[in-house]
């Protein structure tokens, strides 16, 4: 199910790049992502990508940012949530979306390697599995598709 | 690539059944998990599943085992380690898998419902991905399916 940008979407998105901007400047993949009150706008969590950082493999931005979101609301369900992260989520990201029934999901770019939200896989739109969720896919795409580009080009030039 | 049990692994898994019969006493669907040097059986990681007591979507006995690996060996890749799983993974946990590079992936029972290694995907083994692994399946399988059988069967007895 594809969706349209709602209220809140592009300055969450906007967040979202400034945070993979901070990555960046760390070493890291550059990808940043908010998880939000769909409605209000209030922001429950939101992270940068710290894999090297934190020697962990499932340290994505999109991961972080819903686990602490998690944590702020007591509960492992998010239904009334969305997710704004700059690039298309992973299997294991796209997995944890369904586990913790994300009610919608704002991405930046897709991704040719990985994506499991249209790309190679749909796992968020599944009958099978007991969750499936809005997409909203492609907004301000360029902007974060550009800092992928540029972070990848300066390892190659290192 | 399916394989067959080696050295370690029916050890490795009764381990796994003996963690998923903590999680049922404490209220949690049984799951177990043990991430072990696939040749010397040194054990790196083990946890069963905590969803509802840590309110986390991601406590999955698997994630929490791989992760605890990761943390004992200061990198984010297992590629000389197995993980043994009471349950088939799901799509969340197998996407870590391949995110961690984990060498071999034992298993007990299948997921109708989620397994995402063989029964509604195959993420293990897709050339697609940057990572692919042998697989155990069925290992034990018997046990771990009597054992969730029973926790459901006692839930709906209540």
């Amino acid at each position: 199910m594809t969706a349209t940008p709602d209220g809140h979407d592009e300055a969450m998105m906007r967040r979202a790049l400034d945070l993979a901007r901070r990555a960046a400047s760390l070493g890291e993949v550059p990808v940043g992502a908010v998880v939000y009150e769909t409605d209000s706008g209030r922001v429950l969590g939101e992270a940068f990508n710290r894999r090297e950082q934190d020697r962990d493999p499932s340290a994505h931005a999109e991961f972080l940012a819903i686990r602490e979101a998690c944590r702020a609301v007591s509960d492992w369900r998010l239904n009334h949530c969305s997710l704004a992260v700059t690039l298309e989520p992973c299997p294991m990201c796209a997995g944890l979306i369904v586990n913790a029934r994300v009610g919608r999901v704002v991405y930046g770019t897709d991704d040719p390697k990985a994506g499991a939200v249209r790309t190679l896989y749909a796992l968020l739109n599944d009958d099978r599995l007991n969750h499936a969720c809005a997409v909203v896919p492609g907004v301000l795409a360029e902007e974060s598709a550009g800092l992928l580009r540029a972070f990848f080009r300066s390892l190659r030039e290192k």
